[in-house]
């Protein structure tokens, strides 16, 4: 499926946060795509006009870019472009928890991606998010449950990463067991996954294979990024999961992805 | 001492430049502790609510996030959170001066980190800032000295970082000597610093202790890395540094941290 | 030439985007100039004050930024301290175009540095790029053509990068053939390339040679990182840059710069 992101090469808009923008930047073109940012409210509709897909993260987000957000969202909706979420710290606080109310209010997703703790925001509101961390024990959750869930409700792909990832969409479910997980001692594998999945959805049709497919890719590069530099320790652990993104390939993702499909 | 780091896990809450933000998270990461970022004044408050220190730093401030930094302080002292500054570029404008002025004014902190030029407008209104690198020639002025005055008439930990590190409270001093000078050729070891001294100070009772040995445990990190990668040049020292972070113990502290209380 | 720029270490003031801010304040460092960022309308004047040149990148631009960016070339030309323009993305955005035409008019540049579609957008008012990349073939339209037209009508130097980098400053010519097409792989090489220019100009007398050499040491940087690294990836080469960068001399832009003057 990377390959079909390697041939279309598509431009995707994030309006992300700033403290991990240039690993997304960095990761979107380590896949084969092609990543523009932009958070302007005067500018985000031109750029989202000539993108393939928009990518919303609210890791940082103020009053202002979330105007930019909305306006952005609907844009997209109208043109008929693919639409993520990425609804960092949802659960966290109000102003966080009423910002992902009215984008899902005022703009149809396609896909939204997050930890346990922000999904079940979503699902039902249960507070409890520590920092951008799942608190949550998923031994108590069900993460397919909530998955499954949220993804009925709003009629999008919800994709829950944890342990074990889960990504739901009109009853079907995809595991994928790949990733370390070291990986969370690194900012930012989240984010560049939003970006990644924003990145597939562009490129391929099925939005539940390709967002599947995009975790695969990214639990595969976790993997072999953790193989190859896990005595020198985080740094390069970083540096390394860019690497490795950069050299996936079908038959990685197939060889190393570990997706179930259920 | 990074042990406690370690079991804690605190969540640090940075409000910080977006030069370099995401070292500071990755270090914050490194060590053990938890990173979080917001600089929206609807959102701060509920974040430091959920945080176990509160981390300003003004190297990229602007009118909203000044407004910002002044709301999450003052909650924090409310809930007894410790407060860290980091007051880049002090003495380079007047909006800069302006803002730590009312920092100091508004916020009680538990901690003050800074290069000596920067320390300096503290103590005295000293004008001559270069750019954020110190341009004072540490033989006129003892670091010594300034960090006890500062320390004395605020009440906080005053740690000032150069070819020795300084770092006074309650008329104790410790003197840190580890690091090297090619530590400057790269940004954000400052910024990366004050976030650590945060996650020390959330996790260790005596906060003249945590201070040093947050200093200490930078210190090491650059000593080791740039033993490892001195032929390779300055982008591979940051990410060796953040390598050697998340690797530091207790052991390495004392071995190559160079602290000495006097 | 660089070691004009070790030896001053010239204070580079950048307004530039966030996503790859980081990777232009440690370029600016790796070469031995000195970095200082502010976007804030209160603080740019003292900082630009203070500086020796003064770095304008329109990447993640806003409303609040754009009034920075005048007011800091404004008073860059007042005191006669170098301005560089990086006009990213002009050409895909009204906000983008309306930006590039009022700095020009407000402004006076000292090098304007762009990829061929953006300086087609100087040129002729063109439309067509694709998010940051350029779209347009350069077998049909000539940088050499474009460069020099923009630096006559404007009295700038006017650099171009592609295949073949092209500057052009009143009747002349350079062509620097270094560097390597997998550097588009990585985000901000453009933009690291901007503040090393900066930092080049600030140093020596002749914009036109500084900018050249500029250049010429990131394709250097460019080509010996690619070597080194390229069985790893491109997370790998992005450090390497930087690490190249930290060691160019005089001697390697000589040997592997491959500037061409005509």
């Amino acid at each position: 499926m990377i390959s079909y992101v390697r041939s279309k090469c598509p431009l995707v808009h994030s309006i992300t946060n700033y403290v991990t923008v240039n690993d997304v930047a960095n990761a979107i073109l380590a896949i084969g795509a092609s990543p523009i940012m932009s958070d302007e409210i005067k500018d985000v509709e031109d750029i989202v006009s000539i993108s393939n897909a928009l990518n919303i993260n609210i890791g940082t987000l103020n009053e202002r870019t979330v105007e930019s957000m909305v306006k952005a969202g609907r844009k997209a909706n109208e043109l008929g472009i693919p639409v993520i979420l990425d609804p960092v710290g949802a659960g966290a606080s109000s102003f966080r928890n009423e910002t992902v109310d009215r984008l899902l209010k005022e703009v149809k997703f396609t896909v939204i991606r997050s930890n346990l703790s922000e999904m079940c925001y979503i699902d039902s509101g249960l507070k409890g998010t520590k920092g951008v961390d799942s608190n949550l024990d998923e031994n108590d959750i069900s993460p397919e449950v909530v998955a499954k869930r949220v993804s009925e409700a709003l009629g999008v792909v919800s994709a829950i990463t944890g342990k074990v990832d889960v990504v739901a969409y009109k009853g079907k479910v995809a595991k994928i067991r790949s990733g370390v997980s070291e990986m969370k001692r690194i900012t930012g594998t989240g984010c560049m996954l939003s970006g990644i999945i924003a990145s597939f959805v562009a490129s391929i049709d099925d939005p539940f294979l390709a967002t599947a497919n995009a975790l695969a890719s990214m639990g595969a590069a976790g993997c072999l990024a953790y193989e190859r530099v896990k005595e020198l320790g985080t740094g390069s652990l970083r540096v390394a999961i860019i690497d490795e993104l950069s050299k996936m390939s079908d038959d990685t993702i197939k060889e190393r992805g570990e997706i179930e499909i259920c």
